[in-house]
């Protein structure tokens, strides 16, 4: 079975235009690494009841579920509270996250108070992931993991976590040409047909020294170098 | 009643992290200029059950639903297919596309072909938008629209037919400010509680001169000035 993953983005500010999401990019990419197959990136607003439903039905839906945003201190963060409502968790104060977060503002001119205290109110039970340097916690309740929207933090922490998320990972090999995507049609569908094993996929777009990028990506490393050297000779593209 | 709009984003190449996005964004500007609530985007895979299962979904939720990618010539572009599914209809050639088609390329090196005429087969009894200065139809199912996946094409027939739709346009103020989110939480929180008609979001960013900027909307101009005006007094913030 391929393990599959879910991503949910909570934020009225990409919806609104105000921000634009760079996370997806961030996970699609770690995930494609670890041979996990992301399978649904779903963008939300910052609604408890919203928030509850999609992450319930993702959870059902993939064997890993990703959040992002929604965890700080301010009265626009309804993460935790949402992810409590789709599994009918009770919000906890974390002891050992109020300590850390503690012992990280006992450094700083900021002072601990109530606001800070929500980003310690966890789903009950939840388990906890530390990353090396931070108090935020990675939060994990079932098979769905709460990451920050900041992007530094996102990355940083997904990348901490990596690790953990094991699947069968694709090789990739790219082609390029100069020619039109209507002309490499007929060959590429030929190709592709004859190898459903390997993902074959179109992208026009301007690159200076080609008009189509082909990707090609499946689990057997030899077989797709071979197919991306028959893609390139049928279709006049070239490899880097 | 608020117009509300789904955006489905298709393509493989954003779910492995080859290609990153950028028409949500660009959705979601010109959504919010035109006062329409863009209330979910969605990102799935080149499959034909399931962008008919997405799109037909979120035909019923929203009152405009916006797509992107897969209408092209090559054998992973399955949006039209999808689309007609969703709705229980045929795919048929559609001749004025055709002819448009055939006196674009009768400019152009390349030779029409049965891989060309596949962007020409559309969902039967579908309305079509044109665009000045292109061939591509801008594909119209029920309230569903479809637009190409290049971020310059997308970007161009977008703008072009943004002025059929007609929302509530929201005012926008934004404030800026070094403090720190946790400790300008509180009284935000209170200007909140107090101005539901106007919804505000705190983002914390590096942004040299700000740490936080937080957003005011709302359908009342003048109503959210003031707000703006009162939220960087209690805060310490400015306005640019």
């Amino acid at each position: 079975m391929t393990a599959t993953a879910g991503f949910v983005v909570i934020g009225d500010e990409i919806l609104t235009g105000k921000v634009q999401d760079t996370n997806s990019h961030s996970l699609a990419q770690v995930l494609f690494t670890r041979g996990v197959r992301l399978s649904r990136i779903e963008v939300i607003p910052d609604v408890i009841d919203e928030i509850a439903a999609t992450v319930k039905r993702a959870s059902s839906a993939y064997t890993h579920v990703f959040t992002s945003g929604g965890i700080g201190p301010t009265h626009d963060d309804m993460t935790y509270e949402g992810i409590a409502r789709a599994f009918g968790r009770k919000l906890v104060l974390h002891e050992p996250t109020v300590e850390k977060m503690r012992a990280h503002y006992s450094l700083k001119p900021e002072m601990m108070n109530e606001a800070r205290l929500r980003m310690a109110l966890l789903p009950e039970g939840c388990e906890i992931w530390e990353t090396d340097g931070l108090w935020v916690p990675l939060v994990v309740v079932e098979n769905v993991h709460v990451l920050p929207g900041v992007p530094m933090l996102f990355k940083g922490m997904l990348e901490a976590a990596a690790h953990r998320f094991v699947g069968v990972p694709l090789t990739r090999e790219l082609v390029y040409t100069m020619g039109k995507e209507g002309d490499i049609a007929a060959p590429l569908a030929a190709l592709a047909a004859a190898h459903p094993d390997i993902a074959i996929g179109s992208y026009p777009r301007d690159g200076g020294d080609h008009k189509v990028m082909i990707s090609l990506e499946g689990p057997d490393a030899r077989a797709v170098a071979d197919l991306a050297a028959r893609v390139a000779d049928a279709i006049g593209g070239f490899r880097r």
